[in-house]
């Protein structure tokens, strides 16, 4: 079993204007015989090299049309090429690169980066088995001032936590989704559409929220809107890493704080997952 | 000399809108003696716990109407409160939360963090000396895909660079200008301005771009601008880490890359750095 | 399915001599119910304010004999204590805090952090199943300047590697193994015994050293060591993560570097993995 | 104003046995003129392609016998070949490469990464000004578990932090020191004894240590101790960056907490900076 990972720039024109993706690409491979392992034979293995030059080959010929095209495209040639390989999974992650913009008006050849949410996807397949493509959106960091609370949960003497009605939500969201049979998606329609849910199911509506009594429930509420409004979607598994806020208590300093200033709690964060399917559901 | 860092949030309503600055405050201090140093005599020394408290209570008290404002409160703070204060310096800076809209519609307290460049600034004074702002925007990845060069450098026998008209010009900026005599600047909107004219230098018309001849020159038409339009500002530095991308040489694969596929060249990296003031230019 | 981490320092004494761990806890759990995540009812959810109260009890009242100890600590103790927690597995990691020594003599409470390789351990458990226990070490660089190379590997015309029978080998390793029924095992002086296997397999005998045909085999040797050197682990994975190095070419510049100056190169990187088990191997 | 980093390896044998030196170079230029700023004229710039190469020949002709002959060797190889050169700084790090030993015996050619405190120097010159040579070590971490307090400070109305006796004592030290006029020195010997001086002075007798009244007292006692053991060190810089611990209140919990449990503060953090000279003391 080995991966390794290449990081390269795409450029295509289009008459003057200029377009752009930068990729990270890791390529997982797993050979039928495990020889170089246990007898240090090198014969079927596939130098890193090799894997790098030929990522750099297909995104010369096919381009990048999307980041799931060309995951699907290098298990192809892998497993069409190499009879040794008896998995492969691409991964493939995207440098936020927009174009500028002055005025309103596109520039023809100039971006800035601008991470508010890493699109990445994965495409695997065993050998005589089918193609599966993932697609999701990471480091996606987001935060509901008001309308979240966590009560009525459960108590010993361990607990020292409060119950409270009116706290911060806030956190970085991991997403990550299967597609079922991949017919002729647009695979790039499909990826805003779903990062349109996941922010509208987060927040509620635009002018008074929905109330949230705990992460858990939120990252459901993600999962049941894109599960209902994108039929392409087979699973959703979203993470959610919880960066928690206290209150500053300023009694001692003589003065009564309302929600005004809050510091981060660092230690112990935590995380919730659920994985959420079209029929049964399952916790991860 | 001690310094220390806090982080918190900041949050305030207008009717129902909910308003919120999650900013870090690093406040540097060095008393009038060095006797804790010395002779291991504390009576003068402010705890690193007291100077969070009074960060934290003018936060509650002033709000954060702005960075620069917000950094000068703790100076003022600090000098007119401490004798033995003998300098003080207050460094703030932003995580960029915006709001979220669904839409077009805002979201009355839906926040997501896009970090295109990270707003700070700096309050500096010395006793009896003036105060002194500073602001600027680290963080900045920019890149253009045509229009930039480097060619009739210093050749002798160490060097190997080809000469190019036509490479990627990318990389990271940390710029920073100080304000001359502080009379009611909007920081805000004139920081907003700032960073318009740093894309704009950058990038150049949105229809064709302008030619960079070195990231040296693509640095200074950035200062002459910022310098041209900004009258509140006497000085700006600006430090470009440069990311380097090779055309990948395909010959070996039987194949023409007409600069449609590059890779990054980690090491070496370079920076340049200038400083450029309004009457006197001076590198630093 | 919901985790958190949590930092802490574990101090005692014996006489006047102080001990230290400072250790970082990830628990995780899963409840029998998903309840939280579907209809928002919290009655059953162990709050992460509550998980932290726990561990730092147990750290308390117990100590930290081992890390693995504490781990199936906190396993039984979550196990025996809340009905509604379905599976838990506590990871805990520990910071490389050495005793300093002056002259060869210890000192009895001043510590250096040498962080040469990072234990850690987990324990888990599904309710009505066995608790299982893994130990590792990560975050462990090692390099050898000669007695490796990488030949007879699979050619075609994507190939562009050279063979090479004198290269560096270099990388950073992820060790993890099982233990099979844990009677009373002593968890620290296994643990120090498999990390001398590691090295020694890595490097061969001191006066010579061992060839290397690959990164494969290298893993390979490492793990056959351990399993037979040390009856208690039942399977071993091993990960490394390799870092290659080029010869740097100097003809241009009318040198010869015969492997006297070389460059990391960064991307591509590659990681080999495999799992190693008593009776029947398999990769992963 | 530019500056570049370059990593490298450089090998050597003596008979079979195998030397490894791992560095980041950073080699800092200002030109006499600014011409490639202003006019975007490069006739001047030294590109850092072609800085690359020279720190490679340098390394392949010279060796590294240390960073700091290595460093200096840059200085003078920039100052005598171009004279557009106004000034020249060279950066030097080290990657903390470790020969194996197995069993107490030397291996010929294996190492293990212990970064327990980063040795690095610098060298900087003007034209027609001295070349001056600093040394350091930087992320030195260190902790005492017990002989720590912070007593006397001063108190006003935003003082919460209680006095204490028997605190810990930890952080991570940067120490950065200056040499007079460099005659043969063995800079090798000079940074060993000098990295003792610091752990003696932090530590106290092995057998009771010593008290520290604060964080600033101990930094001025491994200053005083370096100047008084090392006459070739002219002035000495350290800063301490603390990190806090705080004993886990365990009252609601039932418990008594007798300094046994800590957790460290994130935020906020603390550091202190000294400058230490041989006739004149001053803060920087």
């Amino acid at each position: 079993y080995g991966k390794n990972t290449i990081k390269f720039l795409r450029l295509h024109k289009e008459g003057k204007k200029q377009f752009v993706k930068e990729v990270e690409v890791c390529a997982h491979l797993r050979l039928t015989s495990p020889q170089e392992y246990l007898e240090g034979n090198n014969s079927l293995v596939i130098p890193t090299d090799t894997i790098k030059n030929i990522v750099l080959v297909l995104a010369k010929k096919n381009g990048i049309s999307s980041l799931e095209q060309f995951a699907i495209d290098i298990c192809n040639h892998f497993m069409t090429t190499f009879c040794q390989v008896a998995y492969v999974k691409a991964y493939v992650q995207e440098v936020p690169w927009q174009r500028l913009h002055e005025d309103g008006v596109p520039h023809i050849h100039s971006f800035i980066c601008v991470p508010d949410g890493i699109r990445f996807c994965e495409a695997e397949q065993c050998r005589n088995g089918p193609l599966i493509v993932f697609a999701g959106i990471k480091d996606l960091k987001l935060m509901k001032t008001t309308q979240s609370g966590f009560e009525g949960f459960y108590k010993n003497e361990h607990t020292t936590l409060p119950e409270r009605h009116d706290r911060i939500l806030c956190g970085e969201f991991f997403c990550k989704w299967s597609y079922g049979e991949c017919k002729d998606f647009d695979f790039n329609c499909i990826w805003k559409k779903i990062r349109e849910c996941i922010l509208e199911a987060f927040a509620g509506p635009p002018d008074c929220g929905e109330y949230s009594p705990s992460y858990q429930k939120t990252v459901n509420c993600i999962q049941m809107l894109v599960l209902s409004r994108v039929p392409q979607v087979q699973v959703i598994e979203v993470v959610l890493n919880n960066t928690f806020y206290n209150v500053v208590d300023m009694k001692n300093l003589g003065l009564t704080n309302d929600k005004e200033v809050l510091v981060p709690v660092e230690t112990p964060y935590g995380s919730c997952t659920c994985t959420l399917g079209r029929k049964t559901f399952f916790e991860a």
